[in-house]
């Protein structure tokens, strides 16, 4: 292992061992067990909240070190997601270094930064041994799964257990290019509805005695798709609706068909909540379709985290470690971030994510020393 | 056997006999030469001209009576639909009489049809033994099915054989409800077109990442669905145009798919050709979605035969029988008569199709003289 100063908090060593587990979502008992051990060794009491059952079994864990206030969360996951079908350049779960690049699934999603805030703690600690607030870990083993037993059902325990922070960090992968672009202080919403629309069938040469659905269809998604929902807020970019799916699966070319189903998918900004638009798609298909079954499923509002302290807190950490002044943001998909909105203010930084997901997932060992050292600047700003 | 009185022409006898054949399409040797015999025997010479090979080999015939000017032509078909899953009250294949109504497959799309020209022949024959015109049929055992070696192919060998005639009489079921309702006089033309359009997937969280086919399509369809094709013409009803089915196939809600199809039928009336509207169809396209591929097929142009005489002659045997001045009508799908369009001037007359292609087929026997009696007065009328 490398001295201090080649691995300050040994968050290196931390990352390469976290990535020798084969994590892969929902195979990640190793990656919590080994998490839960190193935890245990710098002081925190690991609670392990495996939720669900027989195979949907999710492996959880919640650390906390200290009693006091404030008390501050990482929130983070082990599991991974698959090698995929492409051959890696480097053992996907080796470990290994070459020119300063660590190489692995999860690398930078994100282990890598399991292992800087493990390691940023080290740091704090070191220079405050007895911090007066608290320090908490909520890791899930299903982030890339389901979700269904992972982060909900810590929060719900946490809820219970009197366990909920003051604010939340999520170590997701923030960066789009490099180190200290973007923090992210929300996330827009998500909306999934499916259309189907009932006609009548008949001969495409008399469809006065027919009652085509597909016309009546392409109408009401006319209507939805006439005009952008809105032109942004003042911390979101504008909400987006896309059509995902059209399907009717008719072949014969003289038959008007009976049925005509659409999917659509709508990421929303703080303009909106997720029943406001639900209603407003079901205005306009009862305008086009008065008997067509409309199907809606929010699986997520948006949300907004104020960007004042804390998150200027972890703002100037950045900037101090890596001389840019961060981006807010709220860009990109959902992270469970959203689930975690429900209980406390959170905000995500991460490492840069350009690799996630793909063929040799790499992080700069460089960037790993990077937000150490931001996180650990963030532990003494909030915590003192 | 009925006497001529009640069964002029022996109209009944041929359509029960041609009843029992059950030549459902493309088994129909049975119905081609039943009626081959028939015509033999009245002083026709027959030359059948089956065409096409093996399990699609087509039986056809082609029945000439006379040699001089001018010559009528009646077309037809024996072969059927099939019986249909639908239980029947009557054995389909039986030729039943009950209550004045002959039941069957066929009984009025057409073989009662080509009874009641066989017998206005006779009928016509017995009044003028040397007509100085040309008498023929030409008959097809496959208009229900491909139609590919058929009606076409027998016209290919007339035209090569001298025997086009003047004017062609189609008696195909042309009634909605009672007889002497409507003669066509044309058919709409009917253009099929699969549209395809190429986009880029991506995550509908990165919409401009991606390139929504589904949004070019929902505009391009949006724009050929905009306004009606016409308000129709002299003689036809407005054009009509159906998307037939929409086919994506995506049932990821957060992927934006890479590729959305659509199928269209148009059919269209005399202020149109194929040409023009496949025209239209590429560029309404083409400025939605460049990359999209385009397939086009005509079935069929649209015409229109002049009711003038000999189609006035038709009206007015029609009117002498039933008392009615039929409609001269344009609508509805299409027939063999598109394809006999093209060599001379043709119109359809013949039973009630309000039971055709259904279960318990059938005619009344009244329908079946009174067709006989306006087919008689037509030849007399056009022949002299």
């Amino acid at each position: 292992m490398a001295g201090p100063e080649q691995d300050p908090g040994g968050v290196v060593a931390l990352a390469r061992a976290l990535i020798r587990c084969p994590s892969v979502t929902p195979d990640d008992g190793c990656g919590i067990n080994a998490l839960a051990a190193v935890l245990e060794g710098i002081g925190f009491s690991v609670t392990l909240l495996p939720f669900g059952e027989g195979t949907a079994r999710t492996p959880n864990l919640f650390a906390r070190l200290g009693t006091g206030q404030p008390h501050l969360c990482f929130a983070g996951h082990t599991d991974v997601v698959p090698v995929g079908d492409a051959a890696w350049t480097h053992d996907p779960f080796g470990g290994e270094i070459h020119d300063g690049i660590l190489f692995g699934r999860g690398a930078c999603d994100m282990k890598g930064g399991i292992a800087a805030f493990v390691a940023a703690v080290r740091l704090y600690l070191q220079k405050t041994p007895r911090p007066r607030g608290t320090i908490s870990l909520l890791i899930t083993g299903d982030e890339e799964g389901p979700a269904t037993n992972g982060t909900v059902r810590v929060l719900e325990w946490m809820q219970a257990n009197g366990q909920i922070p003051d604010f939340c960090l999520v170590g997701e992968p923030t960066n789009p290019g490099e180190m200290g672009e973007v923090v992210k202080i929300g996330r827009r919403g998500s909306l999934n509805a499916r259309i189907t629309v009932q006609g009548m069938q008949g001969h495409v040469a008399y469809p006065h005695r027919a009652d085509n659905p597909i016309h009546r269809l392409l109408a009401l998604l006319g209507e939805l798709t006439a005009a952008p929902l809105d032109t942004g807020s003042e911390w979101f970019e504008p909400s987006s609706l896309q059509v995902t799916s059209l399907d009717v699966g008719n072949t014969a070319n003289n038959v008007i068909p009976a049925r005509a189903q659409a999917r659509l998918n709508i990421r929303f900004n703080d303009l909106h909540t997720g029943a406001d638009l639900a209603g407003w798609i079901r205005t306009v298909v009862a305008r086009h379709a008065p008997r067509a079954d409309v199907s809606i499923a929010i699986s997520g509002e948006s949300f907004l985290t104020s960007p004042d302290a804390p998150v200027e807190a972890l703002r100037r950490a950045v900037h101090a470690v890596t001389g840019h002044v961060p981006k807010l943001d709220t860009g990109g998909g959902t992270s469970d971030a959203r689930f975690i909105s429900r209980y406390c203010p959170v905000a995500e930084f991460g490492l840069v994510g350009a690799s996630m997901h793909k063929v040799d997932e790499h992080v700069a060992l460089a960037d790993l020393k990077q937000l150490t050292a931001i996180y650990s600047g963030f532990l003494e700003k909030v915590m003192g």
